[in-house]
């Protein structure tokens, strides 16, 4: 990549960016390099390395955290455009704890060492409200899975409706919005759609506008 | 209170204070309130209200989530000098899940109301980083709360522990520092002293300098 493609990208995603110097820009540039992972690869075990900020290229991370007899809890997931925060928690001291960073698919991703990142989030407060501001959307994200670990409601209840929908229709597609089926279920419309695009991720449905298609019937049904 | 005890308060447990200018320490200090909460209270329920941000001049938290069928699971306390970011969610975009917040026992509280800190951190990068930071050390308390939560496995090893240690000397008190401990059970100090203070809040045992004393024994046992 072109130190140019680096600025733009950078200067896409990072709201620090137009507050740092010439100088500062040019240092995270030239500490910056493009790392490529397999399908299944394990970028970060616990408290084992801490890789840096990441920001995905390409490709689809899974974030969890394990227990010692090997289980494993989702906590979200990070997409093209994402911001990975947690592979640098050792910059944030307000980060004490571990989680673990898989490849879901081959990625592609740039990668801004540890050392660096650390450097610029002591040096300009920009970085540093813009490293905890990411991983209080992380938070968020942990607070909605764990919602769902511990209550299980929603996505049952929605299951119940979805299928219902279907056995009405005869079809795998389901015409109603996200608005009409939060009214219908007596909930908020940010989120039934949450809900399904955790069902999106799970493989069960396929979104479109105006419609939602099951594609696996029998994984619905096991939620319910 | 008089407001020079705003400003020495302030001073000492928000880092953003002295990057505040002279007009938004006045305004910061002449839109605090005091406000006292009886044991039991609760002072924000859900998505019910944004307190604002509260400094906890006396007393206890408990910050906890609801489930719709009544189920509640604690995700951490707050103690006197403890700031409170969740009660001022709203002024945080990356903030998308409500909490409810309880009084565990009488409190005297610093409010800044959320409208006025919703203009500061406008205003000024130090108050948003400080409001983001805070959230982050929320979350790690969260994590750890999951951790105990699914996993459950240190308090069970920590407690079969000290029941042994107990039954060995007959006594109510255990002679080792958090460091000993941590080496006998192979883990860390920190972690260690994190599941005793856990055990403190459960009331289930007392620490003093080099020991612990169990102070309910059998509560200790139910953990096993």
């Amino acid at each position: 990549m072109l130190p140019a493609e680096y600025r733009e990208l950078f200067n896409r995603n990072f709201s620090f960016w137009e507050h740092l110097t010439e100088k500062q820009k040019d240092t995270l540039c030239a500490n910056t390099t493009v790392a490529s992972y397999n399908k299944g690869a394990t970028l970060q075990s616990g408290s084992r390395g801490c890789l840096g900020l990441t920001l995905v290229k390409s490709g689809q991370l899974r974030i969890y955290m394990l227990s010692e007899d090997g289980r494993e809890i989702t906590l979200y997931r990070l997409y093209q455009g994402d911001t990975c925060i947690l592979s640098a928690s050792c910059v944030l001291e307000a980060i004490t704890f571990d989680v673990f960073i898989d490849a879901e698919s081959d990625c592609e991703l740039l990668l801004i060492n540890s050392t660096v990142f650390n450097k610029l989030t002591e040096e300009n407060i920009y970085v540093e409200a813009f490293g905890y501001k990411l991983a209080t959307e992380r938070f968020s994200d942990v607070m909605w899975a764990m919602q769902q670990i511990l209550f299980m409601s929603f996505d049952k209840r929605l299951a119940i409706f979805l299928v219902d929908e279907l056995s009405k229709t005869g079809s795998q597609d389901i015409n109603f919005t996200h608005e009409q089926i939060a009214k219908y279920m007596g909930s908020a419309r940010e989120v039934v759609t949450r809900m399904l695009k955790h069902f999106v991720n799970e493989g069960i449905v396929e979104l479109y506008r105006g419609g939602i298609r099951v594609t696996d019937k029998k994984k619905l049904k096991s939620l319910i």
